[in-house]
């Protein structure tokens, strides 16, 4: 797309300074903006524009001398949304059910739904309106879709699983797979049936390559507003609150119950059927290994209250001069003694 | 699906105290029980019963005054499996070649075989007797799966590979990717062919998006009765002996060999070349750093035995302690020079 | 595949001590090889030759004694290779787009193009020459790919991502999902849209089920040879530099910048919002916490130099002993006070 700084200034309704022939072609944020580019600043950055590379900038007031075009707007964020907007239009999903779409039997399907090339409905699924499902997604029997759901290619929901409104399931996410159960007899394991199914509530965003197994029996619960990022894995009866983040790589054991607004930040386990409060939050790489009380800040392995493990973290650096000052403090009071024994 | 207590209590052969007209729709674990939930309870479960919200109970002995009707029986357990399974039919799967499946030149296919939509089984490929195959599986050029195999939707075998009886594979499982395999020159990488394969012999599991590579030469190999969890990545050439455990998001760097009966706990790391005995245990996040013998239980990175690691863990504790002390006992130590000096 | 010695010599230009006639039927290492096997030995490997159960090996020069006949050529890995391909020709693709890939409006198709089964390629995409694109590729809308790249079974590359010539992204790849980007308002979190993108320069490969998130604005970005293994997660605004190795079960979080020849061994985790300098290392599971400088070697959790940290492991070790040390210093020390006073 080719837009002239005068079009792109009509469009959000700003003023432009320099000259308004210059043709843009991309959106880029400030430090990596090329000549081709349209970018903003707000705050700081304004006082770096010497240094921005683009070839016009949406500001919020003039800037004297500054090496580019500027386009002076109220509010230069939301201006430049707009600009991304048209630079970016959302891919556009046909509201329809693809030819190669397979539908089972007695399957519902809500007003506006989308469903995307080589896609499998089983029997009895239920998907609530407007929800869009893009290629290659597998809807197992009796599971049931919200409303306003959003699925990406080659996410898999098992059957029996219950989504509710607003859910987004990005790629390849796995929903409600066999849990890791076995009863073991002489060192031999076999596998026990897991029977029930994960619930994601309202709101609630899964990665992709996250993998979500089934309850045992009754339900994995994710409740609503949580979104889990890439690569998590929980696995069966888990139960988060509303509202959490789990960041990529974080893996929960089963039978965990955790509370709201609990942050695991990236590569943080956590060891099943223990209980972790409200507002618990945890640094990168934590191993939760008991029960957390609510609005801890815990982190290392195992795992303590963040600041102290700073502390400790800090201190480790003294081992090696410690093992020294004590060995030499050894030698004085062998001296002492000496001495005493002389005097 | 809607049953009474008395339908229920006749599947069961039990006897029903209170009303057996009530009307049950679903099954749930004790503590998860609401009014429309059968659930079970024995031992010490059995106590808190007037926590339960279940509209039902499964019980081997009359409880008094108990808040909802309930069903005796001789053993609970394997009573609420039966009524699992009323509830919860597993899904039956057709026994036949979708006709949206594409199969290659010269694939062998056993008897009462089932071919999901969307399968691609490619030329050579043998599967055998009651394999279920869901949607979206690839089976590689030459790739042998044995008999009763169950592979879930879009799982990946790649050419070459051999699989034993009754071996799962959870959805999105890749088995016989190329190994991450480079000759370096001036900083530069090239990828060498990992020509070998990889073989799972008979009752192994594996996870939903578990990777496992192709040997360089010879086969990745996972031995009989090992059970793999979801995010799980063997490296090239790794062998895994019989009857192992791995958890979630465990990974094995390449050509490691490891005995029969190890446990890895969930996101344990494990270095390459290197050999870990029977029985060994690792805890969670351990980073196995060198060889382990047979029975040793480990934990921590760098790991040591786990006793040791907790030791140590609780140690460290008392760094700031120490380094207090220390100072306070030059002080005394320094005091005592000059009295010495003195006197 | 069967073949005698003889005809291996004849392929590889070799010449044979011992009898000719034996069948081979597979290609194996040294240490696996079997009797229906041929492997090869240099360096130290010849001196253990005979505990090779290999029924053919191919060498530089004639070992007296060998317990198998041998082929003796010049250079005994090359030969071998020669073998490799024999026994296991690589799977040819038919360069042709498969009926049932589903091709959208104004696609770009390069020359000598193959597309796999249930293929998905979106409007406007553009395929390089000599591509080869495995089943159930999905390739968004707008995305550009390069020439001779190789994509297999499953991966996904979500729309205006754009790869360069020779990339590989091996099965489930997950290219340009929406990063993990929220504004929290009164402890709810709304998605905000990641209108960048992915670009994988020249030469760079991703492992199977590895996560590379869009930028929020800009590109996420990994530059020339960059090798990437499996089940790694890369946040938005991520860039790698040129020739780098990030092993398996590696995460770096968003908008952290990484330049040439660095090197994350496996389950490392890396922080967002820093700057890692050319040709750093990190040990497996080392947890990033800041800027990184050139040239540096680092281990640990907080990381810390590979040399210091496996100082301050080896120290810890010594910390009971220490705090049993210290404790008889204070008596020592009273001791000495008390006889003082006493004097």
């Amino acid at each position: 797309m080719e837009k002239t700084i005068r079009e792109l200034a009509q469009l959000i309704g700003g003023k432009v300074i320099g000259d308004d022939s210059v043709v843009i072609t991309e959106t880029r944020g400030f430090e990596q903006a090329a000549p081709q580019s349209i970018t903003f600043a707000i705050g700081e950055y304004v006082e770096h524009i010497h240094l921005c590379k683009a070839g016009a900038i949406i500001l919020e007031a003039e800037v004297t001398n500054a090496p580019m075009p500027q386009i002076i707007v109220d509010n230069a964020k939301a201006a430049f949304a707009q600009v991304l907007q048209l630079f970016h239009p959302p891919v556009i999903v046909p509201r329809e059910v693809h030819p190669t779409a397979i539908i089972g039997e007695n399957v519902t399907l809500g007003n506006n739904v989308a469903i995307g090339a080589y896609c499998v409905i089983n029997d009895n699924a239920v998907i609530g309106d407007n929800v869009t499902i893009r290629p290659y997604v597998y809807i197992g029997h009796n599971t049931r879709i919200g409303n306003d759901c959003d699925i990406y290619a080659g996410a898999i929901v098992h059957e029996n699983c219950v989504l509710g409104n607003r859910v987004v399931l990005r790629a390849k996410a796995v929903i409600g797979g066999e849990g890791f159960g076995f009863a073991t007899e002489n060192g031999v394991h076999t596998h026990i049936p897991q029977v029930g199914n994960v619930i994601l509530e309202d709101d609630v965003e899964i990665g992709s390559c996250t993998t979500i197994d089934n309850a045992t029996m009754g339900s994995t619960l994710v409740r609503k507003g949580t979104k889990i990022d890439n690569l998590v894995h929980l696995g069966h009866n888990v139960e988060i609150g509303e509202n959490c983040f789990l960041i990529a790589q974080v893996g929960i054991a089963g039978s965990t119950k955790c509370g709201n607004n609990v942050i695991f930040a990236g590569q943080t386990g956590c060891t099943g059927h223990i209980t972790i409060g409200d507002n618990a939050k945890f640094a990168g790489k934590t191993g939760i290994t008991g029960n957390v009380p609510a609005d801890a800040v815990m982190a290392g392995y195992p795992m303590r209250p963040h600041k102290e493990w700073l502390k400790l973290s800090a201190y480790e650096h003294r081992l090696p001069e410690m093992v020294k000052t004590v060995k030499q403090l050894q030698k004085e009071i062998d001296a002492l003694k000496a001495q005493l024994k002389e005097s």
